[in-house]
């Protein structure tokens, strides 16, 4: 049983980039998000199953969640090397090139569904279409019908599987519907009625302003609360996402942002120094020259073990000299920093402080 | 005090790639190596003396050894980016560019024992010039007569230091005369009678086939034995040098071997699949296809924490999708590998059993 509300940090090929199953349980993690789609090319899914599934696979005890393949399948597929539109959507399902080495692949909702069951994590996604930011309304609806007649598919397929190979898995139905209120509306109710273990809110961080992402899932959340089953955001998780999203019901959502942040030398930080975080971003760049000679650690009083052992300085060199070493650190804190201000919304929930919390580290509500 | 012998891995700009401190004494790793060059450019030797010097620097609390940068400033100055020889050697020094940003600099002895002791490794080397191979015996003569003058020099700079900064740092003459009997035998006797802490042998692993590198060594080894010092054997490590150069009486080398071949998805075994590994040079390639549903660790019963845990399927993913960890975990593997070999010669050593033991494994004595 997770956690309410969680941070899922992603690992998109079994492993979240740079870092052991030990030191992310040590971190406060307690789920990975894999993807569907780069498991599927890289190394197999009919592979992973044979060595017994993600968690034999990674050694990761905690929980994991994969998608449906579907998001990757769109966005990557897409204009691939100038050739073209590389994906053709059916009624039947998805046909698209890999981004690999262009080989072709066809999937539906039975086979991502069968997919992810090989695959075998705790969580798995219906398969679905997620729309391009922006889309007309006319097109929006008709991916939506769609959709959500692949979601019933989905749903079919997993419950026939479930049962075959004794396993337990929780499906979560996916709300779509584009930037169009009736139409979101119209999904959350759908998928709410439905037999799913859990629903996610998909479609969003898609390019839009962020204003509109709020607008889109205030428009839902009444909808799907009422169905008391867990609620994960796709693809969402900046410092004030946490508090935005969390505070009204979200129950988890999984970003890529923490381990790419770190990749490129940024780290997340609250009582950093004001004059290089402009704006209010939570984030810095370790690379600057300010922290040359800086032998504090990356936020002061942070518990994780980067800041608890080393400073900017030596950080900064590793990333100046392209360390791996600075990778590794950098990420453990910035996972770290998201898992341990999600620890601290829970407890302000719990406790009734909530809006407090936010209003310290946002200056709004 | 250093265990007899000892190998010592390489982490040129203050961390062996990808890992902690930690890791590396869990592995037996008592100290490591890093390049005065790399440091004096990034981040500065002034600074990691601020920083209070490398130990404080890289939080590591087992040995440390620095050279004297003459290696690198000859081997990366040299015909940089075709704008002719960008090393230029007097009696007083040399100067040089920088790989990174054609800056000019001047090292002499004592600016490479100047900045040493700013690095405050507890083991330091001598400034010497380590002639390219092949080199003529009139110009191997030339530069051997000034790299004794130039280990006076470091000697006497390096005393200064010590009494004057209350450090208590060991320094290393270097053997050198590139490939001459007379030249390497002169060279022996010079450094032995001179007042060093140890002795390095180098000049050696630059080109030269490994058969005359091993004479290189017998040369010497008697006369440099003589002293009673740690002898180091700089920039050398396969497998087999181990076993050649330990027990004769080398106390320790060093080499960017494991770390560097981890790197390329190359990792060290000795029960391994004969069948890849022709050549008997214990290794294999991760990446080969035959390991791809691999599921046994990369050396049946090793005791590092990558084979405890892992097994060739996932390093083999981790290695195809250029995964981090992946480096990581070999990372951790083939220094393991190299530190366990030494501890099992070093017990042979002790219990008379060498010969049996180096049979065993090379197959020759």
């Amino acid at each position: 049983m997770l956690s309410q509300p969680t941070f899922v940090p992603v690992g998109t090929q079994a492993t979240v980039k740079s870092l052991t199953p030990e030191e992310l349980e040590a971190i406060g993690v307690e789920i990975f998000f894999c993807n569907t789609y780069h498991l599927y090319l890289r190394p197999g899914d009919k592979a992973i199953k044979k060595f017994g599934g993600l968690h034999e696979f990674t050694r990761w005890k905690g929980q994991l969640i994969t998608d449906s393949g579907g998001f990757q399948v769109f966005s990557l597929g897409k204009d691939h090397n100038g050739a073209g539109k590389l994906v053709k959507i059916t009624e039947d399902g998805v046909e698209f090139r890999s981004h690999l080495d262009g080989s072709l692949h066809f999937f539906t909702p039975e086979k991502s569904i069968q997919i992810q069951h090989n695959l075998a994590a705790d969580n798995i996604i219906v398969f679905d279409e997620c729309t391009p930011y922006p889309a007309t309304k006319e097109y929006a609806r008709q991916a939506l019908d769609r959709t959500h007649r692949w979601a019933i598919r989905s749903l079919n397929e997993h419950k026939r599987l479930n049962k075959k190979l004794s396993q337990d898995l929780k499906l979560y139905g996916v709300v779509q519907g584009s930037y169009y209120k009736e139409l979101r509306q119209q999904s959350a109710e759908f998928i709410a009625s439905q037999d799913f273990d859990g629903i996610a809110i998909g479609g969003v961080s898609v390019g839009e302003p962020k204003d509109k992402m709020r607008k889109a899932v205030e428009w839902v959340l009444p909808i799907i609360l009422k169905a008391k089953k867990p609620i994960h955001l796709l693809g969402v998780g900046e410092v004030d996402d946490l508090f935005d999203f969390f505070g009204q019901g979200i129950t988890s959502m999984d970003c890529t942002l923490p381990t790419r942040m770190a990749r490129g030398g940024q780290f997340l930080h609250r009582t950093g120094d004001a004059k290089h975080d402009m704006h209010n971003k939570f984030k810095n760049q370790i690379m600057s020259a300010c922290y040359r000679t800086d032998q504090t650690p990356l936020e002061p009083g942070c518990q994780c073990p980067t800041c608890k052992q080393y400073d900017k300085a030596y950080i900064h060199h590793l990333f100046k000299t392209q360390e791996l070493l600075g990778y590794r650190l950098m990420t453990l804190h910035n996972i770290y920093f998201m898992t341990h201000a999600t620890q601290l919304i829970r407890d302000a929930l719990k406790n009734g402080t909530f809006n407090q919390l936010k209003k310290d580290w946002l200056g709004r509500l």
